[in-house]
């Protein structure tokens, strides 16, 4: 297992600065994000890691396909967007070698992201599993269903591409705005019916510390992890929820057995360090790379 | 099935006022917190609610159980207290003729609910999975070892008395500080070694909505159920995430296949309302009961 950076760790950095941070620290892979990608250009990014010798551990991200569950001629053309989108992240992971797309696949339909639900129809049978009046649906079953009815049209496309699609789940508090795939052993079911190259699953610390079926998941997960990503759980969380990982060792979670359980596993790709974190953002980029390079080495490698 | 008013959702209310309210509101059952008990009285909390004639549907609540994973002296001390004040939660329990003991595990060793952690030495040894320097550990299966040797003292304490401990999973947003118990698969596992009189689990809408593996261990778990609990998940959630509970229908539950799995598993118990929120508590406590009827009626009860 080699060390990469995920470059939404070093948020101000750009494709270019993110690259030469690697090169300059050490590291042989980082992970890339579309938008930083589409800022620095596709091809100029693809020559960049190519010119600087750096595999690219992963390429985030595709998903966002619930919107499919809302009614009707909307929900047939967000679902249709969605995959359109979902095609133009493989063809640029393609491009760029990734060794996956990594997919967040959407939380509720017509729930947004960090935003407040739209107003609810209370008792008027919003809670029916139909879509309530006001634009979103409390279907999370049906949400569930749209992911793996997506799944059947990219995992396909990604194959011939030579793409592997990386399924994350996220913890649960982010399962009504972000993700309806909530644990390893569900994003792994979802996987199961296509073949390794095709459909694989993430394991990153913060979202599955917790799950009593962790270490159960991930040996049966095997050759299908295709990405390990770590950053710790802080506590208690920050007020936005979504900036509350933190630099290895500054949280709760005990990363040696996982490390180790995935090793275990077969899992012989680079472990990327991703970090959501106002002030890991506003601190100096080469510190945070050679912070992030001491924990890897102190508190995240199992060594036997 | 019918409801019952857990009195910490009318949290203004002393176990007078509660029982008064629910008589006044026409409810058969009542849901009393172990601190609300103490300051009436045991004796009398007995007095009042046999008179109203009302039934008990929990005591709220036993567990924090997971202290006893600190080191040396300092854990086996604080693993006898909580044994001991356990007993004395069972001993109440029996005197009220709750339905039954709700506990809430406990979570990390050495983390305290809602406070920072104490400071790590981060880098040091403190993610081997001992206790950190400075007084917490991040062994989660450890401390979930703990809940069932804890499991192993009570539950037969309980029996003699004529208690069933329901054991709460509590969302895993609330791993590292209240509960290491994280699904009711996990809860249910652990109850299964005992006669189903003893230890059986609760259901809490609030905690599990987002299990992909939630009806199918309703129906596992059968007559283990002891309680079902009812308030909604808010989106987003409030900065005090323990306030995140909401009235039924202001949030993203949608709460008939829940309550239709649970009857279909056999429960013939009381639905207990149990909401913590800041708003909630402010206003009038008849009309928050006012509200609790309506939703109850509109948005949890199955009907065929």
């Amino acid at each position: 297992m080699s060390l990469s950076l995920n470059q939404w760790t070093t948020r101000r950095w750009t494709v270019t600065q993110a690259v030469d941070g690697c090169v300059r620290h050490g590291l042989e892979a980082v992970g890339l994000w579309r938008e930083k990608v589409a800022e620095e250009g596709l091809a100029r990014s693809v020559k960049l890691v190519r010119e600087a010798g750096l595999r690219v551990s992963s390429l985030c991200r595709g998903g966002f396909l619930t919107a499919g569950g809302l009614p009707g001629e909307e929900g047939r053309r967000a679902f249709a967007q969605a995959l359109d989108d979902n095609r133009r992240a493989v063809d640029e992971a393609a491009e760029l070698e990734a060794a996956c797309l990594v997919m967040v696949v959407g939380g509720l339909p017509g729930v947004k992201p960090g935003e407040p639900l739209p107003e609810t129809a209370t008792g008027s049978g919003s809670t029916t599993g139909s879509v309530a009046p006001a634009g979103f649906s409390r279907n999370l079953a049906g949400a569930r269903e749209r992911v793996a009815e997506a799944l059947a049209e990219l995992a396909p496309y990604a194959g011939e591409r030579g793409v592997k699609l990386a399924l994350e789940p996220l913890h649960p508090i982010y399962c009504p705005d972000r993700a309806v795939l909530s644990t390893l052993g569900q994003a792994l079911d979802l996987s199961l019916p296509y073949p390794e190259e095709q459909v694989g699953v993430v394991v990153d610390t913060f979202h599955v510390w917790w799950d009593p079926r962790l270490f159960e998941d991930i040996a049966r997960a095997g050759r299908r992890i295709a990405s390990y990503q770590v950053c710790d759980y802080l506590h208690p969380l920050p007020q936005d929820i979504l900036l509350g990982r933190g630099m290895m060792g500054d949280g709760v979670i005990d990363f040696r057995p996982i490390t180790r359980a995935v090793l275990a596993a077969g899992y012989a790709g680079d472990v990327e360090v991703e970090i959501f974190n106002a002030d890991i953002w506003a601190a100096d980029p080469d510190q945070v790379v050679a912070t992030m390079k001491s924990r890897y080495e102190d508190v995240v490698l199992a060594r036997p």
